[in-house]
This record gives C-alpha cells, structure tokens and sequence, in this order.
C-alpha cells in the first residue's frame, strides 16, 4: 500500500492537472426574496467600458454581472468623455451593442444607455434604453436630454454630490434639475454611486417622486474596485418588477418601484422594505412557554444576504428583551428574554418592537418592524 | 469637518469597544433538503467528554452542536475507560445529564449513551437511548449489550476498521457480531466514523438491514480536530424522521431511515440520495430553443450543502454535454450543450444521464441521475 | 485517458481518504517583532479551565495556544468558584500541573497560578508563579494575598472595571489597593480583560509605575468565545523578555517590561511601541525624485500583524501627504505626495509625521512617528 | 450613555461612509526569498489586452500584476490576430507603450513584447525586449522572428502542448524548433502555460539548455480567470536576477536563471529549488535531547508561499520519522520522533531524508532535501 501511495502521487497530481478546472462558469445568486406580487430584480445601470474611460472590453461587463448574481445591466459610456479615442474608434453604440449579445448566451439582460457628461449644472445623467447613442452627441445638454428624451430613454441624474463637481461632496438642486422635471425629463436620481450615499438625493426622491437609484459606475475590473468579500461591495437598484424581460424594467423603474442595496443597507420605501424584511426573517419557535424559569430563549434566521442590524424601539411590560439583536445573513441567531415578574398571566401574542438600522425609509428614519412571539405562562 | 473627524475617532473606537460583541449566539443551518414525507435532521451519535477521556465539559458539546446546525446529538462516554478518574468522581449517567440540560435551553435534542468499549471482538458499541449508564459497568461486554438492550437502547458497532483494533484499517466482521445481530441486540454501524471511510461497513449494512451511521467520536473542542473551513467537516448522520423529537429520532434509526454525510460525500440508500438531489437541485432555463447557432447554455442551481461532482453517464444522439459538471454549493453553474448536427426536428424532452460521483449507494455505485431538458429547433 | 480517468476517480479518493489529514499540528506565529535587546513574547496570563469554571480540560488550553503562537500562559483557576466540585475533587494544583506537562512537550512555557475571588473591593487578583496554590485557599483576601506573595508570586488586579462588580463598566481605584501597592503587594493591572478595554487602569499603570496586562479570561473552547478570522482576538500581552523561559518572563514582568496586544490596538509605552512600529514598517523607496511630473508614489510594507492606522500629524512645506493612510499587516501599501510647487529645491530628507491612531502611549495620546523620506529635484 | 449611542449610530455611519476607503493601493508582496548571490523576482511574460483578443486596456495588466506583488511583466499581443481591428487601430506598440508607462508610476517593470501567431510548426512563440513591434507584421514566421532576433529580442516557445494546435496535449517538437534553436533564436519555452504543466516541455529545456517560462497567457481580468483564493493561481516565472531593471532580467533569461512557480509546484534545476527551500524553512528546535521518554517533538517553520509536501525517502537508524509532513506556508508544523531503542549513544548529528515532492527538478524526479537535526541521549 506505501509503495503504491509513493507510485500515485506523481500520478495522480497529473491527472488533476488535466481535469480540475473544467469550463464551468459560475454564478452566486442573490439571496434578496421577491416580494408579493413582484420578482426583485438585482439592476447595475451605470457602468463604463473601453469605448469610453473604463478599461475593460464591453463583454466583461455582462460576464462579472452574469457571476455576481445581477439579472440585469446597463452599458453607459461617456459621449463627451472618450480618452481612448486615438486607439479607439468613435461610435457610441458600439458597447452597448456588444455587451447585449455576451449577454444573450447567457440569460443577461443589458440595456444599452449613454452617460451624458456635462458641466454642473445638471452634471451628469444616464438615458437608458436608448435606441441610437450616436444621436446623443450634440452640442447642449438641453439637445442631449430631449433626444434621449424623444427615444423614451429612462433619465437619471448620476452622483449629484460627486466631489468632482461639488467640492464638499454635498448635492445641490438647482433650477436646471427643476426644468428638467417640469418637463418629464427627469425620472431618477443616483442615491447611492460608486462608494458614496447621498442623503439629499434619498431625499428629493422621496419628496418629488423620482425612481432611486444605485449603481456602480465602475470604470476597472469589477473585482479590482470592489473588497467584495470585505464588505465593499457593487451598489445596485433592487427593481421590483413584472418578469425579468427589459421591458418589465423599464416599466417598474418608470413607476418608481426600486431600492437602494449598498454594504449592507437598504434604502427604500417602507412598501418595499418591510415585505424583504419579513420574506427574508423567521421566527424558529414563535411560540414560548414559561414554568418556574425566568427566561427563555428565542431563535430567529435570517435567509436574506443582509446582515439586519435591530435595536429596540419600546419596552415592553411582560417581558425584557435584547437592546440590540443582529439578524446574521444565512444565519439563525438566538437570544434571551426575561420575564419582568415571577408570574405571567395566561397566554398572549407580543409584538417585539425594533428598528432595523440598516434599512432606511427616510435619511433619518430606519425601518419600524414587530416580531410576533407568543407567550404563555405554565 | 476634518477636525470633527480627528476628534471623533478615539471617541468612535471607544463606543464600539462597548457595544459590538453583544450576546449573540449564531447557528450556521444545515442547507440539506427535507424529503418527501420526512424531516432530514442532521445528528453525531458518538461524542465524549471530561468525564470519559474527552476534553471538554458536557455542555460544550451541546453549544458546539447547536452552533454548528446539528439538530440532535448523544453523549456516549466509555463506561469502561476513564483516564480522569482520580479528579471526576465516577458516574456514568453525569455527562449526558448535563448536556441534556444544557441543550434543553437552545432547543437541542441531547440523547443518553454510553460506549461500550471492549477488546475486538466484538470492539467498541455505542448504546443510545439508554436510562441509567451505570447498569452497564458489568464485567463482560455480553452482559453490557444484554443490559443495554434491556433498557431499550439503539446499539451499534463503532468504527469497525479502526487502526487501534484492526492494525491494516480493514473491518472485519466476526461471529460475536453474527451472534449480536442474530440476539437483536446490534442495530446499525458507523460507516463513517472520525475521518474514516469503511466501505465494507457500508456494505454490511446494506446486506444485513443494518442502519448506517456517521459520527464525529469527538475528544477535544470541535475545531481544534475538525478545519471546517477547509472541508475537514465532522461527520454526521441525516436521520430522516417524522418530527425532530426523540422519539421520532428513535424510530427512524430502528427503521434505518438514515444516510451518511461527511466532506462533500454522501453515503446511502437511492430512496434517500435521490430526493436529496432532486430537492436542492434546479435548471434555470429548463426549456432551450436553438435557432441557427450550433450551441446553447444551460444554467443549474444548487441550493444545498453539497457539491455534487456528475460524470456523464452515456452520450446522447442530438446534443453533446459536458463530460463533468460540478453542481457547486449555493451557486448556479453554467455549461454549453452543442448540437450534433445543423438542425434538429421539433421539440423533445431529453434526460440527460449522469452518474453523482460523491454519492454513493453502495461502495462502488455512485447515485445515477437524470437531467430533465427540453429542447426544440425553431 | 478518459476510459482511465473514469476508473481512476473512485480510486484517487480512495488514496485520499486515508492519507489526507496525517498527524501533523499547525501553529500559526505571531508576526510581532523582537525590539533591541529584547525578544518579544506573545503570552496570556488568565485562563480557566473545568477545574474552576471552565469547560475544558487543563491540556486543552496548552495545545490552543501553542497553535495561536503564543509562548506562554499561565492557568489561574478560581481558589474560591469552584461550581464543578461534585463532579471534580478539590485540588487547586491539578490544573496548573496538567498543563505544564502538556505544554513541556511542545515547547510551551506553562505558569502555574491562581485566581483570588473575592468581592470588589479588592476584586478579583490573579496570582502567578505561585508554588502551592491548595495554600491560598484561606478565609480572608488579605491572607490570600499574603501568602501568595510569600510564595514570590507576581499579583495583578483583573478586568477592574467588570459590571460584575462595577454596574458602569467604569473601573475604581479603592483604598485597598493602595493598601496592597504600598506593601508591595500589587504588581500590575489587566488593562483589557476578555473583550474590555480599561482606560482607567491604563492611566493608573503610567500613574503608579504597574504592569500592563491583556489577558483572554478564558473560560469555553478559545475558538467558540474568540471570532479571530473577524478581528475578534485573543488579548494577549507582549512580554519584553531576555529569553523564552519562566524566570526570564517573571523578571519582565517585575520590571513592567510588557504591552497589550488586542483587536488591532497596541498599549503600552512610548519606549516599546516606537520600536515595534520601526521593525515593522519598511519604505521600499526610500528615495525619490522629481522630474517634470507634479507627484510620485511611496511605498511602505508592513511585516506585522497589526494594521497601522496613520493619520497625519501636520502639514509639510515641500508635498502634501495623505491625510490617512492605513499600513495593512503584511502588505505593501502605495500613496501619492504631491509637490506644492513646480520646483523643490535640490535634496532633502523629509519626516512625514503621523500619528498611529491604533497604537496608544496613553488613554488619549496615539504614538508619534516620522517616516523618513528623501526627497530630490532633478 | 444609551440615549448617547442610540443618536451616535447614524451619525457614526456618515463618518465612515466618506473615509473608510480612501485611496490606498495595496500590494500583496510574495515570501519567496532571494538566493545566494540574486534576487528571486516574480515575473509574468505573456499577457494580452484589448490591443488583440484581451479584454482589458494595457493599463490593467499594470496594476493586477503591481496588486499580485509581481515584479515585472511582458506584454505580448498577438501580430497576426486582432479580433478587435474594426473598433480599435491597429498599432502593435500600443499595448506595450501605455502599460510601460502605467508601470513606471508604480515601479513595476513592463517588458514590451509580442506573441508570433503561426500554426504549428512552429507554433506560437513571445519575442520580449523588442524594440518595434509593427516590424514584426511580416508575411512568413521565419521573417518574423529574424526580425525579432535583429531587434535582440528574447524569444520563446509558448504553449507547445496546446489543444489549440495539439488535439491530444502533447507537446511535440518539430523539426523547425530545431531550426530556430541552431540559428541561436530560440532561447526558452513555456514549461508552464495558463492551467496547463507540459512535461515534455520541463524535459527540453534540461536537455537543450533553453530557458524554463512559466505565464499567465491572460486575456480576460485576471481575478476572472484565476480563483487564486482556492489554489488557482497565476503561473509565474521566478528570474534570478542581479537587480531589479529590465536589463537585469534580461540577462538572467539569457543565461537560464529562472524557475516555474504555479500552484503550489515548483519547476526548476536543483541548484535553485535549494537554496530557496533552505531559505524559506527553519527547524525551530534543531537539537533535541532525549531523557527516560521514547518520542520528542520537532517544530519546523516555513516563512516561504509554497506548502512543502515532504516524503520520507529512507529509515533512519536511531530514530523513527514520519512518512509524511507537509510544511504549510507561513506556518510552524511539530511532529513527534521515536527512537528506535531504549536508549541512544551520545550526541549525533541526523539528517532526515526527504523528497520534496512539489518541486521537480525533473518532469518523474521531486527535490531531495535533509533536514538536520542534533538528538542526544540525556
């Protein structure tokens, strides 16, 4: 047997070499539940290519979207910004052409878009669902945006408080932004870009009824950008929509069905918070019985891929329950509660009131959730 | 603003000193279906502590167990081998007592036993579900198993090819195990025990209507014997049951409804492999239409623990597969079928066969499947 | 080659079953330099185990730390908690005496101690080195403390400000240990205990010339109360000693020749940190030099384990240096200087001043460091 | 405090938003140590980008190789194949010219080459050092490389076991490569390419003298291709070089001072495996002294990236030692030695005989290394 053992090394070390790593592609699905009546669609729209300053070819783009799990992206290169443009030629479809056909073979959807890039104001905006870029490329920002316009693209202002434009990194509204929304030009803000969550922008969405928005605007390899497995991970706009088809996209960004999914914070309103809260979170024992000991425990799992991060809202009179419980991804956490006196009486339904702190309705206001636990005195 | 920030930070680290490693305690769930009429519970039937020659407290075992998603466990400490004994008074029932106590509190069914531990053979036996261990301190290993069956205890023989009794690592069946198995008095054997694999045990059961069993045998703390993270994972039985209490977790094992897992590899009945296959496992784009492309991809989804390794098990006559796909854990794999000529006639429905390499129905069978996949030119 | 790729499958797993997992044991070093004169030890000098209130046994704690990287610890079972006394007999040597021989045989320095219970004031003490530990086991704390310092022991206050004794968390100096410094009694404090952090006791440290202590306070499994892959360490503290042996660590620690080592922070003095932090950090070009261009890039490795967290101290005349940098443990980080005008003028050496925010010389004052950077104009 | 913590939390998320991932670059250097008279540099010498059929712009093959901790790289574009020409210029330059540039930032050295792209014989060959890259469009490969040689290039084989141009994967050598290697303009070849080792290839190069090159090859991002977390990493060349610069490298290549580094294997003639396993590996206790006990322990670290598979190659007279021990990288590995009688005579010097079977210093034969060690009988 030692001998053979010595003999098959060398072998077997060979034989791996050969088969180990086959051409599989894989994939790491989400795990974000769809919520009643609605699939939740995992959305990038805002991304770069060769065409204009990122440096990757278009086919990338689809293929890291395809891995991370996302259903569907948008190509959207600079029309004014195109540093390659000595080695590259100029033909602004090109990216947006070439990356929907990667993604075809492989159940992606891409939707090809523009980033118009001008001067704040209004900054920069992305037209998706654009059928002609080359057409984009005029001489005002007011020409671009009613051609992308008149192409029914779907219009979003991009970091408005980048640094690049806003010095201290605050977002402005200013008149510009106001025409643009009289006139249905305006259809979306980006709450979160790249690494940064604009609180002002959260706001106006909420104020002016505009679809949020969170995309990556990445420019390098997506993995070169992104510590992903450290927590820094892609922004992208949860879509709640229809079916997955482009189509069913467009319609549910065009009536403000999205959220914000960036570093384990949501962003959202609460008609779409609450029902991927309560998909994703389960009571283990809802129901706990008290004898003569004075406390219990309670096991909750959390099957989404957010960590819920619950602080306690009120006390309650029956029962002492944790300050701060963190509903772990993938896990099931357990934790204590105390009965306040010896006795309880009989069997009642409680409502455990917490505020999950990563889950923002309003920039200042988290998520309110109940866990219901009954409990009964034996 | 950057002064703030200077500021803020030692008060910032000193906030989160205090608040960030609150209570918690996390379980990792077990991601192994449920089959059609039973509850899969994921149990280690052999387990030691301080008061046999294991290295930790009884309670220990239960936290470690829960925390690793185990849904039962038993305490079976050598009634015959204590090297603590002049610090731990004797007594053979204190070990499982405490643990049961303990994993009462964290919802973890904890079963008494005791392992008989004699020369070979018959070797080492593990009775569970026994009521007082000290009953079987008697001088002949006949009189503990005939003790043990008296109190109705599941009894079954633990790692038969163990190096410390079988120097060549090979189990050899011996008539004191006929004459047990004639008595009623042996129910089942471990298959996997530690890390090893007996493939005659694995045999023997399926010959002999013995169940199959799959146990840690754990001495000191679970991770410092098994790295976990690196697929060194402690065996465990799958019991299949009707509920998870004991006495379900009783009748199952008196039925042999059980299977082995232990990294990555799955041991057991078809009746068993194959609806755990079937449940964990999903082709995204069941139905593909090929147009005048030759090729097209198929995506899977495997929402379970395992990796399943598939090796094609024939050829088919209209598409070409893959000769090796790895269905890989939580993750949705993406391969290419290429059609065998320029056009295929109409619609069909094909099964696409292969064979599960890592699990495996007898010592030398893997579980073959089928790919269900319908296909159609347009 | 397939034919015999498919054969030889089941037969390579085979191999691997029973070779894959030898008997080897893995210990992971420190990466924390020795300073001048001094070899740095890594060492833990408050640890339980069953035969206080422990969970495991004595060796346990020996084979956990030799494969953390650790030197030495000491165990310091409860004199007066001892709540597995009806399953263990009382004998306070047992456990001290079990692991030095454990540790002997893996090259692992083990400190016999106890643990002096009782309530605050004067709280908890540990005391080391000790000779007959059945000898502290005496009505008072004053005759406790008395006759461990008969036996030369090297007494220390624990966890000072542990709500199970100070409700706030906030540690209190009481008139009794004045008592015990000024008999000479007190030789240094726990400056973080478990997962605390005493600011208090660090100022009293300075203050009254004791030694800083970090210590675990183990008491379950050290990976099952210490997430390590997530930051959440084992305090240690870093004993200066002039070798690796028992009387060359008693001597450092008389001398208060230690610092504390938990969760990526350093205490201690200005005289230990300075040169940790020099050993670890390496400027790979050390020297650089302008040309046209308006900045250049610096590198600096880090050899240790810790991450230094440099924020800038002041401003330069000649480049403008990043406001934060962080050294990563054993990485190589690069960042951009910017030079403040078109020209500099010819050579000089520049001290780049930061703090090291993670790295404390006092409850409130990070250590101070230059890096030394040459700069040129070409 | 409670209140204090409750309002701190969002206003603590804000912080960290805007500084947590400021601008810093991180490399992950190699622990691979230099040898006696050379430094060990890391190199990389057959890379693609977008400028042929890449899909990366030339400036990321800079940064991926300065992040990987590589010391210098070869961009080589394909002359003769340009998937991409309708949308980017041809210019074979190019690539070379903007990823020197980017590298020159970073002081990572970029190699301007070119990739030959002919059918076999004589294959694909990498002409690296060139001067002009549009000189080598030529009609036939005997020009193409009489230019290359003209412009004193480094040339060599890529790939020769390809399935691309070899169906079964065996590298065979025809009589053109003994053509080029009689003129003096064959200098190496790719022992290792992409995932792929070719034996015959490692054979060539021992008997003709040709340089050993082990390359990526890469087209796509490089994280995209290699799941280097999980063992799959980039193929690198080692170079043996008196410096760092271009020149340096150069000269080594010329004068065969390289080795084959990729997953885990090393390639290379003895008198490099050597010194770097001598280098990387430090028995901690290198005398040991026997008293009344029959086994001691040995510690042995290994500062090195490589897990060092050793297998016994002979008994030993004194003492009995392990047929196996892998020296896992970064880490300490103890293992236990028995003698082989009651009691040894006197002092000896041992050497432990092993195979190092992960570094082949020919296709069939592994390094063989002693490991010394001092025993003495007390």
């Amino acid at each position: 047997m030692k001998l053979l053992l010595k003999m098959a090394v060398p072998f077997i070390l060979m034989l791996f070499i050969n088969i180990s790593y086959a051409q599989l592609r894989v994939r790491a699905p989400y795990q974000i539940p769809d919520i009643p009546g609605y699939q939740t669609l995992i959305c990038d729209f805002h991304i770069h290519t060769v065409f204009s300053d990122g440096t990757v070819w278009p086919s990338v783009r689809a293929e890291e979207a395809w891995r991370e799990g996302l259903d569907a992206i948008a190509i959207t290169d600079h029309i004014e910004y195109l540093p390659h443009k000595d080695d590259i030629r100029t033909n602004h479809n090109r990216s947006g052409y070439i990356a929907k056909g990667y993604g075809q073979d492989i159940y992606l959807t891409v939707i090809r878009g523009s980033e118009i890039t001008r001067d704040m104001p209004p900054g920069h905006l992305n037209a998706i669902f654009i059928q002609d870029a080359n057409k984009l490329d005029v001489e005002t920002w007011q020409e671009a945006i009613a051609v992308a316009d008149s192409q029914e693209a779907f219009i979003f202002w991009n970091h408005p408080g980048w640094r690049g434009q806003q010095k201290d990194g605050v977002a402005r509204w200013y008149p510009e932004h106001t025409e643009l929304l009289d006139k249905g030009m305006l259809h979306g803000i980006e709450v979160v870009n790249n690494k940064e969550y604009y609180p002002e922008a959260h706001q106006w969405c909420l104020d002016k009824n505009l679809t949020m928005l969170s995309n990556s605007d990445i420019h390098p390899p997506i993995q070169m950008h992104y510590d992903s497995p450290n927590g820094d991970t892609r922004p992208v706009t949860l879509v709640f929509a229809k079916s997955k088809d482009e189509a069913a996209i467009k319609e549910a960004l065009f009536n403000q069905r999205t959220a914000v999914l960036w570093r384990n914070m949501l962003v959202g309103k609460e008609e779409f918070l609450k029902p991927i809260f309560n998909q994703s979170v389960q009571i283990e024992n809802p129901s706990i019985t008290f004898g003569m000991e004075d406390n219990k425990n309670v096991q909750i799992t959390n099957r989404s891929d957010v960590d819920f991060e619950l602080f306690r809202a009120d006390t309650l009179t029956d029962i002492t329950i944790p300050e701060k419980i963190t509903l772990y991804s993938g896990k099931t956490v357990l934790f204590n509660v105390k009965k306040t006196k010896k006795l309880l009486r009989g069997k009642k339904v409680l409502n455990l009131p917490y505020k999950v702190q990563n889950l923002l309705v309003t920039p200042i206001k988290p998520l309110e959730i109940n866990l219901e636990l009954e409990i009964e005195q034996k």
